[in-house]
């Protein structure tokens, strides 16, 4: 197409997300913190566990009583307390005695290993028999084994998953700082456009980009704010991106699929004081008629009209710039996928990268990936898709049965 | 262990959600739907397009016009106007008559296909050389040939992911019914166990596991309230979990890895009012301690001390009924998974299903599966797994080198 002026690759555009400042910080409390991105080092304030802690029911002993100790020798101790759980054991051993320990609990002074309920037995009410020997060590936890105190253990940029948020939990990091949610603003354009409370008449249809990228947007940890319909009119369309670079982090200007409204847009974009175009056409199908434009240090994109491209680019593109801007650094995307064979040949022309929807289908001969041929602009392909293909820029094509790894959207 | 006395397997307690009611509906703007449960089937009021559409930048005609066109015998079209985005078209083509048409727009009456705008050449301002045949319905969606009007789209009981939330903007749903995220109560249990914000003694640890939980339940479409740390009292116990049951929809005890605990634990639930235990002790490692109840309809739960197995426990069986509950019906999990092959050889015990945690390592062989080994207890081990493996019940191991599946955390 004769218009595109800066047409680049996947992998050119990508690299570019190292232009865009990282955006503020924040502290929310832990309860709120799964899923946001650590901005700060986690520093523990303590060892952990800081005690040397019982990992099984039984007897707190030092180890070398045991010795020797087996089914028909075995090793008799003392019983002379228990370990209460929370407390520094009051009493400490000598040698052939033994303390009854919870898991969890610490060890009392003179024990340096615990032996499991299940290899003793009571003989009277102070008397055990022990009929297996433990080493030292052995069913503990050493006071600095989990984390060592003042040692760094999570990385800022790292996502924090429910198990990060227990590990901020013992190091009393509550409340946590984490980088703000991107704020995302979404611009739609099209005079056939209409509002979802509208009817729409001959011609006319709902505006489903917009909420389709507000969920992509929630979906890769930023907050949206949808600008509205904005008709095909260059002077409406560059006041509503002003209005939005105002306010956001990020703009998407969705639409303009037909010819004459790409034009409005690279347009307006170039029109913006101090814009920059880095790309005006990506080497992907679908998804070519992309725009990125920084203003102002901001990332703004004209994303292709026909919703199913507009999810491609954003899952290619928008997502990783978003994960970056949102600080995030220790994964750049984290779909889930599965391995699946092609049901049929899928063609695919060499220079670009093309993304295709498919459908998963569980057979007797495993998970096989169905292409989804649907016409473009059509809901129904992307609903009936559980997710997509990349076929890489140098493929004419893969064949049937090819093993490919499918996105899961 | 001798105290168990309702020992289920993974399965036969999977299906005892059904004996759980479904939460309530809300309606949520459609801003906020995605990632929520659809609660009433979504059905069409309007064909969609509605109206025939064009996919391509081109030229509408009658296909019968272009039929025998090619590059050296092109077809001569006489252009009459151009069809305006979001309207119904004017005028209508009589034989040899095109309009120009943009992606999006509607069809003119006379005319039943669309040719691309690469396919045409202007002789000059009124007629068109088109280089191609075209065929009837070609480069256009009909009117109801996304969605037919009045056929249900969605099926109750669907989680929204972007493109449903597309869908329903399209349909004009805006707010949308989902079901309520499910209220689930966390109460933290053990003499040991001291708040986030305490710094803790020998022998105390902070409540890793009220955090952990929280956070698993984010993940799983809930939401969570916390009950605090409850030391080891019948009485105390009892009284917050009828606190807890009075106020949501499932309750997590947490904590309790000493037997001394867990009986505590089993004695509270058997002595809430109309209690059943549907399952003390479940044929999984780690997760044996288990304890499935139902109070007043709601499903209270016993979780293992070492939030290591707090988690395996949670998606293997608490995620699964949160979902139910949540009235998620299309999929029960959704985790991400990866293919790998085991690192080394794994030792597991037939009669139960084993979970290990495992790292995930890119070689030249392709990706690894390496089981994490530390003592349970160990907070790091679960921060450095990337994932989990499931042994079966009947498995006494698995070989270095098999494929495995690893689900994500």
């Amino acid at each position: 197409m004769k218009d595109f002026f800066q047409v680049q690759n996947l992998a050119a555009i990508l690299k570019r997300r190292e232009m865009f400042a990282v955006v503020a910080t924040e502290q929310v409390p832990l309860t709120s913190a799964v899923e946001r991105i650590l901005a700060r080092p986690a520093v523990a304030d303590v060892d952990l566990p800081g005690f040397p802690r019982s990992t099984m029911d039984g007897y707190a002993l030092a180890a070398a009583d045991t010795y020797g100790a087996s089914e028909s020798n075995p090793a008799y101790f003392q019983v002379i307390g228990s370990v209460a759980m929370g407390e520094t054991p009051a009493q400490q051993t000598g040698s052939g005695q033994t303390l009854r320990i919870a898991t969890g609990g610490m060890l009392p002074a003179g024990c340096d290993s615990v032996v499991m309920v299940e290899h003793t037995e009571h003989l009277d009410e102070t008397t055990i028999e022990v009929y297996q020997s433990v080493a030292p060590g052995q069913h503990l936890v050493a006071a600095d084994e989990d984390f060592a105190r003042d040692t760094a253990i999570l990385e800022a940029g790292r996502r924090l998953r429910p198990q990060e948020v227990g590990l901020m939990a013992a190091i009393g990091q509550d409340p946590v700082t984490v980088y703000r949610r991107p704020l995302v603003g979404v611009i739609s354009t099209g005079d056939e456009i209409v509002g979802v409370d509208t009817r729409p008449a001959p011609g006319q249809i709902r505006d489903v980009n917009s909420y389709t990228l507000a969920s992509l947007i929630h979906t890769a940890g930023g907050e949206s704010r949808l600008y509205g319909i904005v008709k095909d009119s260059f002077q409406d369309l560059r006041e509503r991106c002003v209005q939005a670079l105002g306010a956001c982090d990020m703009v998407l200007i969705s639409g303009g699929s037909s010819v004459g409204q790409r034009d409005y847009t690279i347009k307006v974009l170039q029109s913006l004081g101090g814009s920059e175009i880095l790309a005006h056409g990506v080497t992907i199908s679908p998804g070519k008629p992309t725009i990125l434009a920084r203003v102002a240090g901001k990332s703004i994109w004209g994303l292709p009209g026909h919703v199913t491209s507009a999810m491609v680019v954003f899952d290619a593109l928008v997502r990783p710039f978003l994960q970056w801007v949102g600080g995030r650094r220790n994964a750049l995307t984290q779909k889930a996928r599965v391995k699946a064979r092609l049901s049929r040949n899928v063609a695919s022309v060499p220079g670009r990268v093309d993304f295709i929807r498919v459908r998963l289908v569980k057979t007797a001969e495993g998970l096989k990936a169905e292409p989804i041929l649907g016409k473009s602009g059509l809901l129904r392909t992307m609903v009936e898709a559980d997710g997509i293909i990349e076929i890489d820029i140098n493929s004419e094509g893969l064949d049937k049965n090819t093993n490919v790894t499918v996105y899961i959207f």
